[in-house]
């Protein structure tokens, strides 16, 4: 199939070479004209404009948008003017699932069909196969089913149901590993503040091999061990991009009791700080009531 | 009533004076002779072993002992020999409850009897009127009520029942104070980080006012904030004494939900690191998924 | 002062004694007419419209708006228009500080000061003694202070600062209220599945002389015991009504660690289920890799 | 090498004929004679008592225990006297760390290795490759690595260090399974609450292939699914072994903050409840003080 790939960065630009790998056509547009002329060294036709990546396409065309979050809304309203009714947009990055349903409503009321989807797999698996999971109408899922199931890896993919659902499951997956990590990641400090003396780099190989938890994140675990066995090297400063808030958020919205997910999220925000005002106002009630020593500024 | 008084820290001192200005008499002794001194010098008897305070007083001996958690099964042992049928042993410290359930049925065996007694109100209660909570022998507990009458405050003393009862009911004070501490410190830092500007002492007076949340913590926030406004001059660490433990794990064994007081012990600990090995596993795994930026050390 | 009080439920109606009792004037407007004649058979002008309302006072006018949270807005489209530069608009409800903000600017585009008010105390507060946490332009607040004097108890108001500050205030003081109420059940639920057998008004009553965790809300527990000894008569579903959702919201967008107001939360979603699917999930995995029986439904 | 096997449960039986497998001599005792039958007609050897066991070994013996928790002692007290110096007893069921230090030191009191094992993978894999994680001394480790080599999946074991490190070890591994667990329900839990009408088993299929969270866990919550689709045939009663509890009581000692695996440990212990104290405290508070209305028993 063609497919016209809007946003040429890591993701954009892996996706593009596994999509041409499987035999379909790319349209490559990136405001950065390097990125354009790379892909188009690959095998992909360039566009140096929206406009021009649209008429490079014929009806139904397929636009790709892979681009960050912040300018979504942007492209698509520039886009959209250009586009006709039965044209297809897909979104792959990480919105929030109410944009895209937004995005979806505004769309459809000039025709154009709009798939929300979730992207997991990082760059590798942008290149080599990802896992995709994806919103929308049924109609415009099963024409570009193909490329999908071209780019996933087997099985990699799920088609969820109405417009926002892709990228809702894909919130609810980052929720989910959020928890997972922290629960990994309090593991290990059980460990390191044991008597014993554990190689944690050998700790996680052992339970990836035959162990209940074994996983990708304990792969990965063992992976971090292995360059830097008691991770000296990094704080344990817990960023957050988001989703992992948008979850609790929703699980709030639905009144769903998620007190792992929320506390993974809420342990990455006191890893923020150096120290806490709870607990300055917790030290100064002790010192208050029962003469408990404070430790000084 | 004639009360052997073991144990002259500052609320034995405090409780001391308590029980004279009742018209009770003391028999006081401690290793530390100035406080015994002390205590005489303000009416009381002195003693300069157990064995002195003891033959001081006639059965039914009432001996309340005021030491450190550390010491109490020591001064038990040295005083269990010297006593007779029918005494009765208070011990109003920080025991565990299955500590005192055990000296209970150990004393028992001699014929003495042993009241738990959990101690709140801090060294003003022990001076001025304290908090009770008793468990031990409904007979004991009817011979002794009124110097806990005469030294508590108004309805500030309560029978609870069986051994153990009165240092249960203390613990699981504890892990209440825990958890309204932590809700009240969590309050201020949600102001803190807002881009309001409160009069944090401001703020506590207020809600001691008419509000749902007034309190004696509260009144102690409002004195805190007094003295430092913004608590610039302490650090955020949360010691913790074992109460607030011993109740988690004993909603544990009980298998009780028990998650604002859970939370709060645990944020407790997290305060006492600068950093935390869980950040730094669930940092190292950021990065290895997706390339996420660690902070390094 | 001359106040016009818009709203005449049960807050407002006791609010308008507690303004009348203070020697002030209202004009009192609310679609129920029968509380309209209430209200005047105490001492108070009528109004039949908010036009009419507003035709009774004289700039700057000072009007209190006491109305349900869904009908805040359109009492305030209505009002606009009828009102003068300079007058001044009090909403004493249960809003979010976000609308209170809006609010705020949007009346101050035709000269119309706003001021948000957090309320705490109940209806037995607005009655004889309320306590007020207030945002808005602190010259408005210098006209209408007296009327807060007046209707609140003694220190139990606070001029807080900008627009928003007022239910700000108030929104975290009930999420300090939710950790501390889930504090006190814990509490007891750890000494309810205890082998001792409390009696928990006695428990409160003892808690509530002296120690460490006296409060109104422990006074409040007491209270409830005393009606139903082990509230047999209730189920354990707990209600709420936005405001700790809102501040465990506001805490996510603050990136501030607030654990135990967000598990108090958390817990009062739990309660309105029987089951959960969290809970089918797990022991659906515990009998995938361990042979672990699960309870049929 | 020659194994005296103790304890022919499930786990035993298949962990008898994966070392016979691998061309290990298995002498074979339980009370159950039937299960010894068993053995026997796969190859092992029988005994009718422990000394019969020891009997049909020679120094250095390797006796292996698979026994249930509680009867690990009685086994060990009847077995130490029959053992001779040089002999190593490996523990391999779900002991808590400090019961095997214990038994480390009593063994080592006559000269007999003790070695305990934490073993997890369920019967399959003690069928076919189990995953170990062994405390003890090293010299005994040395003589006993290769019969763990051989009933191990590949990198399936791993000796950790001194007396408990393997027990220890496992308990921690048990404490991440509850956290993922639950990472994993909530997950799901959402999805549920939510507006969208995903497929569960198709959801679990799509996280295992390809996205971040994919695990064994997932795989088996996928299975779950695929034999109930909405799990409507399962309450959500979350029972628990101890090795959960251990870590979070562990977590205590070791002051570590470990939110997510104690959480997860309280919402097994709120599943087994229909209605909660804590629930019904805070609705009578409710009730209280806002006259907000409870739900009747």
């Amino acid at each position: 199939m063609k497919v016209g790939l809007v946003g040429l960065g890591k993701m954009g630009l892996n996706l593009g070479q596994n999509l041409m790998d499987h035999n379909h056509n790319v349209v490559a547009f990136d405001l950065n004209t390097a990125a354009v002329a790379d892909m188009k060294s690959k095998g992909a036709e360039g566009a140096a404009t929206l406009k021009e990546l649209v008429s490079k396409m014929e009806s139904p065309r397929i636009v790709w948008i892979m681009v960050p979050h912040s300018v979504v809304d942007s492209v698509i309203d520039e886009l959209s003017p250009l586009l006709s009714k039965g044209d297809i947009v897909i979104e792959a990055g990480n919105s929030h699932y109410k944009e895209s349903i937004a995005r979806y409503n505004k769309l459809k009321e000039i025709g154009v069909s709009f798939l929300d989807v979730g992207t997991s797999g990082g760059m590798e698996g942008a290149r080599n196969g990802a896992c995709y999971m994806i919103g929308g109408d049924q109609e415009a899922w099963n024409i570009v089913e193909p490329i999908f199931k071209d780019t996933a890896v087997e099985n990699g993919y799920l088609y969820a149901g109405k417009a926002g659902s892709g990228h809702f499951l894909k919130m609810v997956h980052n929720g989910v590993e959020y928890g997972m990590m922290a629960a990994i990641g309090e593991g290990f400090e059980v460990l390191e503040k044991s008597d014993f003396d554990y190689d944690y780099e050998k700790v996680a190989r052992v339970w990836n091999n035959g162990s209940v938890i074994r996983s990708w994140l304990m792969e990965l675990t063992e992976q971090a061990f292995s360059k830097d066995a008691n991770l000296d090297g990094i704080k344990g400063v817990m960023q957050s991009s988001g989703e992992g808030k948008w979850t609790v958020e929703t699980a709030l919205d639905l009144q769903t009791a998620t007190p792992v997910i929320a506390l993974s999220l809420l342990m990455r925000y006191r890893s923020l700080e150096n120290d806490s005002f709870t607990g300055k106002v917790v030290a100064a009630l002790r010192n208050e009531f029962g003469g408990h020593a404070v430790v000084k500024n």
